[in-house]
């Protein structure tokens, strides 16, 4: 039994395959032949790039987008130029050279205290690793020919590995390193394989073939547990089964509670692939789509017209069902290396989001003709991300005016009817929200911001995770306050934060009145069937309780014991 | 005439004194001997501690500080290594290699995007500066032995100048670089010298004996102009000091509005020295000691008995007036190098202040002795800082609770009565105040960080600072609501944020009902006359008004209207 760190839910049973990976030695040599070194190199890129290329053939989406930024890093001219560099002046050969221009870039990404700059010291420690094992002439070892179901055991697990990776062969991984922020454990999340990493050596202690059991929930793992112990694994996965089988029954039912209160459960997403699987999963609509992983991840800004197929798509494939489509939302921790942000002290409270597009009108403007053009394709409703004040909603939406009559004049067709509203998920907003209804069709709430501004916490550092508690009692009130604004204005009022899907605050929330919750696809039938098994009387009765109460441990033992 | 950056208000007209400071021309060679190289400096940083140890005796306290962060720069390990290192490792001359040592250490303490930061870069030169000109044997000007009053023209002026200036003979300065926030401008707004710097090149075009007149106000500077304009300016200046006389004879009255609301103006501060200034300026009390400052520009935490002497001499200064102490808030822009605090990615969202001493109970238990055992001095008021739930005074509270039976056991004495508040900075706080105001003895709105967290804006960041203004509509509800719950459950609240001193945003804070001010030393007089001649109930009816409109802009332009 090896104890690691949870870090993707699901019980995994089943046989290891070990990956070992050699461990490379750099040999540092001074070399005469400096040009033979950097064409050594030159070669070595093109290796890589090809067999990158390979990959990114059969690769799911969100794989082919990593594998692009692997041939960004492999086609950058710093890297190339400073290895080119080293060689030249140091006079040793490709190898050490390209180890220590590496080792600075993977130190810079890393030393960067933002969870996007880390998972680019991840790919760049991938991509590396690639150029040296070709370098070197060894075997870069490939998961996409799997014959077998197998629990995979690694040192780590690379981009480039979860790229080739057989969703359907793969029972789970367990790995020596990594935590639950590691590039692996969001990867395992997102393709929902179970996971336990961080089990220091573990591929020491299990051999290829060795029966491996776990629950990715628990961050424990059995090597070649007894019989009754596999069986109980086997058991709840079983269980795992049957409860999701179940839930699948609720996919074409509605949101509604005991008592006839009818609400709907729209789902995340972050590109028109993800709409396929919200809808799937039952989504009644799409709550926030995020458009900014467009502009991520690529050179330059993305055209009208690439934008325009990606909001078709998605309203194309919701059929008719409500599609909320926020503006770009940039800035924070979300960088974009092209568009040279300014460096801040403090880019949470910073220029982002509706601020820049307020800035950048020639931006925003693209991106508003190509929500235009594809409203004609579904339900849209245009959402204006961060805003403060009254003033921000109607700069934007005289910009909105401006592309509505350029539209006109080309002849282009759009919908008349789209309703636009915007996030609140700054403290002002929420505080003059019954202000605000007045400017828009519906609001919906940012929780994620909202309790990070509302607390001055960042929810990113650990120091004071504490502190931020989606049941401090300031934020239910705002919470409260926005959705009794909307409702007095005659708009609805959504949710999509993390605490939407949160079944430990949708009661509160059902019971505050909220009339949209969008949340992850894994979320939504759970929390569909949680909404059906609940009283809209009396979760109103609960969350004026709540209201009351003083501290946030208070609020959730109480709600805990009486829902 | 020139124009160049307004820095520091007041009238200056007088005959120039330009500061030739020399272009210092490094040269670099190889040497054999390295130990005289090592010697030398040694030398250098000899002689340069005992210029600075005499600068600082003559130095005011806030100009001591400056001397006393000097020495600790020379007395760096790392920077000393750093140059020895390289005299070694280079075989070049001493001044050579301090002159990429210092470079490196200014562009990196320049690069960090932090006032206080950019300050210590400010110092290290002007170290750096002393130590080449020791070296090469060349005089450091001295502006401690000035005979007339006169008008200093300089490239720039150094930390080392302003300690060594003599406030009653330095009219202004103006200088070639430097801008609003550049260390130089923000000593000549303490020490109230009228300045305009980033002229450029005015030391070029200015000889000593010329005759200058400027209004700091303006950034404009005239170099010998015409009799009418000198006259004017002797006007004005003329006038600024009768008003000044003017509000003098206020120093004793009271706060108190054409029908007899009365409130209290007190003072904001950061030493015992500024306690002396505001019972000058006619400081009903201070409402904020920043005690900070007690444990800045030093290499370990102040000892409780240091601590105690500085809260003491406040007390006694203010002789039984109300003195507000708020406790240890570090973190954010304010850095301790020595604690060694996380590097965050959003400071002002981070560990600090109450957060810091909640977990460092040991350095919170040393300050509140401090804090008790100086109460039986006057008439003390603890304040705790960024509060932002029940949870956190309950808990500061349960350890200065422990504090008092350590003194009784210690048979210590202590006052039996002071007063323990919070700060409402954090929305949170003011969201749920109702509830907060039952655990507090008053409250004290703390506007910048208030500001700050509602509206999302961090007030250092250039880019969206149209986004920080104080007259935001839900800042000015949050306000509102923060002094209705405060009076509901019988405290007295006041404001220690920059808003308290702001003459367009008193009239509205009156009408609010707001009980204490605290501001600046300079602007308490100015307040109090404002006050006397505003009607109480007529604020409150703009108050009123104001809280029903929707923008800031409305807001402002009304008031300013009907004021």
């Amino acid at each position: 039994m090896f104890k690691g760190i949870a870090a993707s839910p699901g019980i995994a049973v089943g046989k290891a395959l070990v990956l070992k990976k050699e461990n490379i030695i750099i040999e540092r040599k001074k070399v005469d032949d400096l040009e033979n070194e950097k064409n050594r190199f030159q070669e070595a890129v093109k290796v890589s790039r090809t067999q990158i290329e390979r990959i990114k053939e059969k690769a799911g989406e969100e794989q082919k987008n990593i594998m692009d930024a692997h041939i960004m890093i492999l086609e950058d001219p710093e890297l190339l130029s400073n290895v080119e560099d080293k060689i030249q002046s140091e006079n040793i050969n490709v190898e050490a050279a390209l180890d220590d221009v590496l080792n600075l870039f993977i130190a810079m990404f890393e030393s960067m205290d933002n969870e996007y700059m880390k998972e680019r010291a991840a790919d760049i420690k991938d991509v590396g690793q690639r150029l040296l094992m070709n370098l070197l002439g060894k075997e870069i070892p490939n998961l996409s020919v799997l014959k077998d179901e197998v629990v995979l055991v690694a040192h780590d697990i690379t981009p480039s590995d979860t790229a080739q990776m057989d969703r359907e062969k793969v029972l789970g991984f367990i790995t020596d390193i990594g935590g639950r922020t590691s590039h692996s454990a969001i990867m395992a999340r997102s393709m929902e394989i179970p996971a336990v990493l961080g089990l220091k050596n573990i591929t020491e202690q299990v051999k290829t073939g060795d029966y491996v059991a776990f629950d990715g929930d628990e961050g424990v793992v059995f090597v070649n547990p007894e019989d009754s112990v596999v069986k109980s694994y086997l058991e709840r996965k079983e269980k795992e089964l049957a409860v999701k089988r179940e839930l699948m029954r609720l996919v074409d039912s509605q949101s509604v509670s005991l008592d006839e209160r009818r609400v709907e459960i729209g789902c995340n997403i972050g590109n028109p692939q993800d709409a396929t699987k919200a809808h799937e999963n039952g989504a009644e609509g799409i709550g926030l789509y995020r458009t900014e992983f467009l502009y991520m991840d690529r050179t330059t800004l993305p055209s009208e017209d690439e934008q325009y197929q990606a909001y078709k798509a998605v309203l194309e494939i919701m059929g008719g069902r409500p599609v909320v489509i926020r503006t770009l939302d940039i800035g924070g921790d979300k960088e974009l290396p092209y568009m040279n942000l300014p460096k801040e002290a403090n880019p949470f409270l910073g220029y982002r989001a509706i601020r820049i597009c307020l800035d950048r009108k020639d931006i925003f403007k693209t991106q508003l003709r190509a929500l235009l053009r594809a409203s004609v394709y579904g339900n849209l409703k245009i959402m204006y991300p961060m805003i403060s004040c009254v003033e921000e909603i109607r700069s934007a939406n005289r910009i909105l005016e401006e592309v509505r009559q350029e539209l006109d004049r080309e002849n282009i067709a759009y919908a008349s009817d789209f309703e636009v509203g915007i996030m609140i998920e700054i403290p002002s907003a929420a505080v003059i929200s019954d202000l605000l209804a007045d400017e828009v069709d519906f609001f919906s709430i940012g929780t994620n911001d909202l309790i990070q501004y509302t607390t001055a916490v960042d929810r990113m550092n650990e120091k004071i995770s504490h502190l931020y508690n989606p049941f401090n009692p300031a934020v239910l009130r705002l919470i409260k306050t926005v959705i009794d604004s909307g409702h007095a204005a005659g708009i609805w009022v959504g949710m999509c934060g993390e605490v939407a899907g949160d079944k430990r605050l949708i009661p509160i929330l059902l019971g505050m009145g909220l009339d949209e919750f969008s949340m992850s696809a894994g979320s939504i039938l759970p929390a569909r069937k949680q909404i059906q098994n609940l009283s809209y009387e009396k979760m109103k009765a609960l969350a004026d309780q709540v209201l009351k109460m003083k501290s946030a441990e208070e609020i959730e033992k109480f709600v805990a014991q009486n829902v």
